[in-house]
């Protein structure tokens, strides 16, 4: 799993009880998964059709810094299935994960639509060609 | 099913394609099932412990008029388990679809507290006490 | 009067004081308003037009659930005038209430256009014809 | 009536027919009444009591450029009444005025608590003293 | 140097140490700066295009009012650059102070465009013309 | 340089011509060296001092992705040194560049404090020892 972006917790995140607000926890989740589906099948119109079961499993604190990590589980025709981990960048404890994020990629008109992507790629190798 | 919260789509709302952002969508469903837990457990101390898995079914667009239902599915000794739906309110179609979310309700160390409710309560029926 | 939508308040819904913002729980109003007026007169060019007097009565503190309430005062040619009141959700203590806010709806051109409604009606009764 | 805060209307500050979103604006006009207060009456503790009819004269667009301007009407023992009116920077029209807004001066406890001033007071005059 | 645009330090403007976060004040100067060089060169396509160094003097705290001021360094042809500091509205402090910002006047294809500015103009005199 | 956060362009951060909002782009610059200085001077209480000048060299637009580059220039007694890039992730344009940022570490009364540390560390092998 490759870890990428990181959060710097602020007042602003936290719900009443001064804990990390569990669904800007998901908004952030369900950005980098949106946008590292862009990255690999290369299709702006990417959108998210599923997420497995969630579990919450510690809290983060205001100050708390934490990191977001993202492994492809498959490539489908029209999809990419990915799962995801969040957790305390200075303790590496797991803030929460998830199996299964799916992602489909879309055409003009809002359609599934085939990506020919069969493989995590590099940008910096893409470049080269 | 009770639809209470309605939000109006605006430009914030949105993800970069124009349609709502799931992510902002998961943070409104996390808001509504956090504060109706600790409306129906009465204890502020309420944290989101686990979602099940979550379809995106319709997607949303600016402007759109959307409403977010609950439905308890049970009273656990220290838990709340719900379910929720996402709508379109003018046209009723679906947007997205929760089996069980479930709030665990603490005490001031942050360990799971017995909250002694076993079925859904209405405030003006605790008022008349 | 109905009341639906919710609102936890949160720390970035805070003044410097540590109650809840004003403005913020005007922004609130003013969206609850707009999406009322907007659902009633199957108009989404829906405009406020014009506030009465705002008696701010009771605060809010950070983790209050409040509620907000509308009712229609009445229809007009072009537009519509709820009455507004915002309470906590717990103790129903009025924080806000707004005796008149007027929305207008228009045309494409943005001038007021007639929209033909005369009472409050239901999105299912709608939906049924 | 002197004008001081200029915002940009950028498009997080839009409803979603594309215009300037009417609860933005009132909360703008609330933060700037209220640090205007908490300049004149040297106490931070100032909250929101009242506000007069509000009409929305003109809409503003994204891109325009806004500025805000307060007038002091009345100082009453514990609060302070102004008039505000926003208007478009560059042509002056007026988007939107109010005649009254109030201001009161609280104690540690919340309840009213007399300020002691009759007067504008400009801070360089009292950085001389 | 002219300050106008006032800002009061809420929650959501903090960094987790409890004091203004850097990262919204440079975009609050940035917003000011734009909006002062569109009411300058009368083209709203102005973009930001270079900041000499930045040093922060002082920090601010929740509750704090700020005021941003503005001051011409140089018309050039296509460009306007600013000097610009941000100052504790009670007590006068620096907060930051930016020797140079330049913003450029840009045509619709994104090239920069003369803007035959040469010196500060009022827009109460424009509208008297 | 490692580049780690990434960023997807939303209507949110836009300013009203369409483009990324500079202002944006200074605060996620300045979050990003701000956790990177907490994790390497292992104290929360980082601030910044000090940012160099800043070139905004090409533009971004709504959809894209970007990545936030840090490099450590020096570590100082109480300070870090560092040098920032933002580029396009698909392109590797070059959007903002920075030659310094310099951090300080401070202690409770909010006066430098010596970090004690020489060189860039990885969580990995603190968590080993």
């Amino acid at each position: 799993m490759r870890f990428h972006t990181r959060k710097w917790i602020k007042p602003q995140d936290l719900n009443p009880n001064g804990s990390l607000f569990g669904g800007r926890l998901l908004e952030w989740i369900d950005e980098e998964c949106a946008l590292y589906s862009i990255i690999q099948l290369e299709n702006p119109r990417t959108v998210t059709k599923y997420i497995s079961e969630v579990n919450f499993q510690n809290s983060a604190r205001q100050g708390d810094i934490i990191e977001i990590g993202i492994e492809v589980v498959k490539f489908g025709t029209t999809s990419l299935t990915m799962k995801c981990e969040v957790r305390n960048k200075m303790t590496r404890l797991s803030i929460i994960s998830i199996d299964k994020i799916i992602m489909v990629s879309l055409d003009e008109e809002g359609r599934p639509k085939p990506h020919g992507k069969t493989k995590v790629e590099y940008v910096k190798d893409r470049l080269k060609d």
